[in-house]
């Protein structure tokens, strides 16, 4: 295992991510005693701040995101001891030496977290080659986005690894950090139960839904550039379907559970060009009401018209012995009906009913996965349901409860980045995503996106406020299959 | 399917089953329309009653043991008013010509209900038969005891069978009247999910307890003649053996389910004589205190010595290939340490655990199916405990609940003698006991029996308001295995 480092740089530290996410999982992993003692944190970014200005920025973001009983004077003091600033145009390459020096010595190790522009990643690795801050006591930690497709995501890795190995580049997709998401692993591999039915014999398919109730929420620049499949179906959603369809690793470490879920990834059936009309549907919102308020359509928020799909819907494969023949059912959107991310495993039926002769329904067995905005897991099963059974026997579908809430009251609570911004401190790149896993999901990624360009596949609008363009639920009937809702 | 009968006759109206079960059930079944309009219900027994004095019996015990709110005094009335009595020595062959007289025709279809001693049993079959109340149009239902043994059990087969063929005799276990217990059929053939670990591959092994808090309750003479293994074990508990181990029946009717059950019977290991003590521990409540009261033991409550056995265990095996090398583990007595019918699947370990080197301890999946006092269904599964896991990867066994209590709330909760008395008037046999069925519980109880006589084993004494002899404990942790607890 690999030793703590003793300080952290943050890179896009006044930033959005850092306000609302990274400073206050910080003050949580202090909080809690968790952070190495003599760890400082450097803020950089162009912002003229000095060390006081920027633990005023921090102090703020703390009073607006951190848990209030955690906010006494003392305890948010000493973390904001931890807290130096060192501004710097990152773009430029002046102003590295002199970070340098303000770091000091980082033979205690040194953990570098980039939550900056993508374009910036070239000039900042460059420049923290130079001033000696890429040796090998340092590890870098990288948001996304990593790229646009395969080939820029190639040339960021390419660059990132000209100055770090992959072994000390550790790639962000906070889902990763989400319990119910490690809970996946835990649930396949802790339980006897689950594996001898988790394939194309006791699997019908598997159902993806993350699904947004927000806009573009003042991220309009970016997210025309990308759109619904490269903002969440290229990271989270790949990622989610690596951990569903995973073989048991060896050990629970960063190289085998990664071997497996590449193996997955690269396993996903290329979307070819004639069959993009069958397998997608694109779709962008319109106006509409949400949660009962009327919201504007995407065009007249972007204020001018785009092509960009803000819902995508897919059917995927994992083309090897354990799937053959189990679609992987994927959806996302903006402006839809509700905020909800979540995993249905739709078992198959039983293969022959006893009940039917005597009137008894049947409803295959799911498992369902919630991830936000609850956190639970829930198995359906068929009970029958008491009485006399004079009008034929009734059997009901149940469901069995794990609320994580409720199971685990009074366990704390945390954000995604906690987790990851402790193992980045620490070393542990289990949740990390390699630079294979990425470059494999970018490969699919690429293929459907060429499909949609040789056919000119444009998005189907949908109102805002319902679950997507109609050919979406299209895309699962026609296989018999219906979203679990 | 059989038609409803018009007339019910009660063997043994006045006494205590009838009075705790039948009237209140049958009362049940009419409150909800259930009976068919025309239904008379004629109570036989030795006391001189008329039909006002059972009317009146029968009210008593409506208003001890029926729901309050269903008393209205319409609904009542018109109840009672299906009732009618007609005394008679049933040992006597005299007066079966008068009951008849009384029944008048039964061209319409009579159900009787023997609830008398067995010893009664031939005495009655004889005289139904010369009073002309045997006819294609009579259906018999038979309460347990049926027999002390083998050879006993066909006697009594025989002399029904003289006068009622198989498929109009109605043998009751009402255990198979219980909710949980039909619900294990539809856990097990109505979900996709469990057929592929319900096997040797997948269990580990399988635990019934039926454990009581009373002791001898009034019943000192009978108990004693007979003791634990043959008042619960070859009864209640191997049918729940059969219900849990059979193969899926091809049909949900009385004979494929029955055809299964035999199988699971007929398969089970006979306990030769020198395994006894290794397979089988006897128990004997001595004194001690059950829920904070101080109790006596058995000898002081039967006012004599015995060596009868108010507790026993054992280690069952199915030889059939589904089963081979899976232990069934039944134990049940009386004056335990609490009142519980509870069957344990306890599934198989994960073959490898990727935890164990990052810390984390995991329990096997168990089913757990309990009976009494409550009735719920209970998936235990591992979870992820939330948390940073920097000690570690923790992880919890949680419970996915079904609680029939809650989650059918609002369902009435039924007798199980309401089912079964109103199968018997249908004429659906599917939760009765076939003629083959008791044959084979009474073989392989017999041999348990004579591997006790033959290496005179006595029952070992343990305290009221524990689990049994240490003995019992012993039984299945020299298998590495704990009871359930």
């Amino acid at each position: 295992m690999a030793q703590p480092v003793e300080k952290l740089l943050l890179f896009g530290a006044t930033g959005d991510l850092s306000r609302r996410m990274l400073i206050p999982s910080l003050f949580g992993l202090h909080s809690d005693g968790l952070l190495p003692d003599q760890l400082t944190i450097t803020g950089t970014a162009r912002s003229e701040y000095d060390d006081a200005g920027f633990r005023d920025f921090a102090a703020e973001a703390l009073e607006e995101f951190a848990p209030a009983d955690r906010m006494t004077e003392d305890n948010v003091a000493a973390f904001l001891e931890r807290l130096h600033y060192h501004a710097l145009d990152a773009s430029s390459q002046h102003g590295y030496d002199a970070l340098a020096e303000g770091l000091g010595d980082i033979s205690g190790g040194l953990a570098i977290f980039l939550s900056t522009a993508p374009w910036l990643f070239g000039p900042t690795i460059k420049g923290l080659q130079g001033a000696g801050l890429a040796t090998d006591k340092v590890r870098i930690g990288l948001e996304k986005p990593l790229g646009k497709d395969l080939q820029t995501s190639c040339e960021i890795n390419d660059i990132v690894a000209d100055a770090f190995p992959e072994e000390r580049t550790f790639r962000i997709d906070h889902y990763l950090g989400k319990e119910t998401v490690q809970n996946i692993l835990a649930l396949r591999f802790g339980n006897s139960l689950f594996e001898p039915v988790w394939n194309a014999r006791g699997i019908d398919n598997v159902q993806i839904t993350i699904s947004e109730t927000v806009g573009l929420e003042g991220r309009a620049g970016y997210y025309d550039e990308v759109g619904a499949l490269r903002d969440m179906v290229q990271n989270h959603m790949l990622q989610l379907v690596s951990l569903i369809a995973m073989e048991p690793p060896a050990h629970f470490d960063g190289t085998s559970i990664r071997d497996e879920k590449v193996k997955v990834l690269r396993s996903l059936r290329t979307i070819a060009a004639e069959d993009v009309g069958h397998h997608t549907v694109l779709g962008q919102y319109g106006a509409g009401a949400v949660a009962g308020k009327i919201v504007r359509g995407y065009d007249e928020e972007l204020e001018q018209v785009s092509d960009t799909e803000t819902f995508v819907a897919l059917k995927a494969h994992v083309d090897n012995w354990r799937w053959q023949g189990v679609p992987f059912y994927l959806r996302t959107g903006k402006r839809m009906a509700e905020r909800r991310s979540e995993i249905v495993i739709q078992f198959k039926p039983v293969p022959h009913s006893i009940f039917a002769e005597r009137g008894g329904m049947l409803q295959p067995n799911a498992l369902v996965i919630r991830l936000q905005p609850e956190e639970y897991v829930r198995l359906l099963v068929m009970a029958k349901q008491p009485g006399l059974d004079r009008e034929g026997i009734r059997l009901r579908e149940v469901p069995l409860n794990l609320s994580l809430d409720t199971e685990f009251a009074g366990t704390q609570r945390r954000i995604a980045y906690e987790r990851l911004l402790l193992d980045l401190i620490e070393g542990d790149p289990t949740l990390f995503v390699r630079r294979d896993e990425v470059e494999a999901q970018w490969a699919w990624i690429d293929a459907v996106r060429e499909g949609w360009k040789a056919n000119g596949v444009k998005p189907k609008p949908y109102s805002s406020g319902s679950w997507g363009p109609s050919a979406a639920i299209a895309l699962t009937e026609r296989d018999g299959v219906t979203w679990h809702e």
